[in-house]
């Protein structure tokens, strides 16, 4: 399907309306497209800057096939659209990424399936249907660890630390009782994304790696380049383009991380272990706005019309700090700051824990 | 009026729904406000970026004053709001720019009053309004010349050439026979814009100065420094410093300038005579969206907001080419160009002569 790109002029669907698909539009629109956002809050940030808005359940199908009616292509800002709605839509329009890409990343336990079945390391797991498959996690991955759904997890919901077996029997119940994933604990030196990003013509595009600081489950900060070695920037890169490869990837994808030393190699010697797939734009791709050449919404937008991917060459070293509810009240000071690039999402209530912007700040390599 | 500045969640009122104001709100939802853009064009480009969007005429009160509820701060893309409209906007919402400045920029001859009256040069020049002030023309500013309507003249349209006083005479009457201005024929090296920036409170910045090369009438390249010595470069951005000064403005103003030798001065040296002034943004410092820390439209924004302004430091050598008519369907192997940044304005005819898009190319300093 789509085998010309599309002309500007032609229009974007997008589902879902938060930041991701508010600055995916933004980027659209910059490029001569127009944009439809699809999604079922009507106090989306994203209706804002579209073109056109559908404010619908995402199992309406006379909505969803109106939408698919209006778009040339469609994409989506969250991993966790329905596998309904993305068949219906993938029925009546190219969807990118495409629908086996969301079944693989929505589901943590097919997601590792996934990557062990292509040779990319990840944190020793176990599936957990239940209390009787506790005593077999242990021994698979060890304690302490994780326990998580397999399903619509995100910024630490849907997870419990687990510590002992005890532990472990009441986070199965409280975590509902079956489809989840165990993760043995990694001591890792840090956590580190590439954001990859995949043509409709296969070509790719990554760029450098950053280097992530989450508090309380939540990305903190981002800081570009990562301090790690050569060796480890260049393995994270070849590890994102097999990924994106072996999904017949097309768009943007965030790849994050865990950089582990690595006792038995040689010195400095550091492994990776894949710790999630997402398969959009990523809060720890947000500094490519202002710091990279072509800024990953950009990017996004290329892939999904079948355009040339733009240069995700960096410009300086940067750090993206997010700004999490009352932060983003700081925003006079932070405009007062001649080296900050302040991004607002324009949502009308800043909660706790809520992502409401964030800020780039960019070193330019000295001349 | 509007003392402090404007929280984030606010709305920007646009009127005019051309790129311009499209550029505007892109600008201002990246920093979190909302936008409504008026214009009577159901196809206006800035619609389709807009939070609210009003389609009715300037004339339309009716239509205004609930624009004029809606927002909080209003703005334009245009010196030809009419004035009927800006008096009646302003007297229930902040007008940035104000009144007074559209008043002197929509009229040649006030412009040109009120450049005489603040000392900054300009050509040579005499108003006419019927055949009989022909000749007093000619005495005060020679032939050959440009004929121009007082308002409403943009792109050539509008003006006509003189080369004698038979050919004037026919020109008055092609033109409408009244308000006029005659402008003697400058043999100028070539033109320049300083873009200036006008805070709430007074404070400037002023991005480096563009030479600008047109064709047919229209711009065709803005090449970012122009090729003038630093004095000439200095002198520009004081002129239009104090043209923003003089003017109170709040806001992006275009000032565009005609750069002549000097055969009195010392080697070298140069004069500057203003042109025209655009009390908005402008298409000769489209360049700033890439080329330099903060574009204009942010500036603009920014400005308009009460906002401390954004740092107009260039980033490198900048060349802005405009993608005129046809030009844009050449968008492909624009953005397949590494080095290429495109810009397109999402109209949907190609009409020979219009304004389809640019094309920013930024070459850092070397390193």
């Amino acid at each position: 399907m789509n085998p010309e790109p599309l002309a500007p002029g032609a229009t974007i669907g997008i589902l879902g309306g938060g930041q991701l698909g508010r600055m995916i539009a933004l980027a659209a629109a910059r490029l001569g497209f127009r944009t439809h956002v699809f999604c079922p809050d009507p106090a989306s940030p994203a209706f804002d800057v579209a073109s056109r808005r559908t404010d619908a359940a995402y199992e309406d199908e006379a909505a969803l096939a109106a939408f698919a009616a209006d778009v040339d292509v469609a994409t989506y800002e969250f991993e966790n659209v329905p596998a309904g709605t993305a068949a219906f839509l993938a029925a009546r329009r190219t969807l990118r990424p495409d629908a086996a890409a969301l079944r693989t990343t929505q589901d943590r336990l097919e997601e590792k399936r996934f990557l062990d079945r292509i040779g990319v390391p990840v944190a020793p797991w176990a599936p957990v249907d239940g209390p009787g498959d506790v005593d077999a996690a242990i021994a698979a991955a060890g304690l302490p660890g994780v326990l998580k759904t397999r399903r619509f997890g995100y910024d630490g919901k849907g997870q419990a630390k687990v510590a002992d077996r005890a532990g472990f029997v009441a986070a199965v119940g409280a975590l509902g009782g079956r489809d989840l994933v165990y993760e043995g604990f990694v001591d890792f030196v840090m956590e580190i994304s590439a954001i990859v990003v995949r043509g409709a013509n296969g070509a790719f595009g990554v760029y450098d790696v950053g280097e992530n600081l989450h508090e309380n489950h939540i990305l903190r900060r981002t800081t570009v380049p990562a301090r790690v070695p050569d060796t480890t920037r260049g393995t994270a890169a070849a590890l994102a383009i097999r990924i994106a490869e072996r999904l017949g990837y097309v768009g943007v994808m965030g790849v994050e991380m865990f950089v582990v030393d690595d006792p038995t190699g040689q010195r400095g010697a550091q492994r990776l272990l894949v710790n999630e797939l997402a398969p959009r734009v990523h809060n720890s791709g947000h500094w490519t706005e202002d710091g990279a050449v072509t800024g990953q919404f950009e990017n996004h937008v290329r892939a999904i019309a079948g355009w040339p991917l733009g240069s995700t060459q960096r410009l300086g070293e940067v750090t993206m700090t997010n700004l999490i509810g009352a932060e983003a009240d700081d925003w006079l000071s932070i405009v007062a700051d001649p080296g900050a690039r302040l991004h607002l999402y324009g949502k009308a209530e800043a909660r706790p824990g809520r992502k409401m912007g964030h800020v780039n700040r960019v070193v330019p390599p000295a001349g």
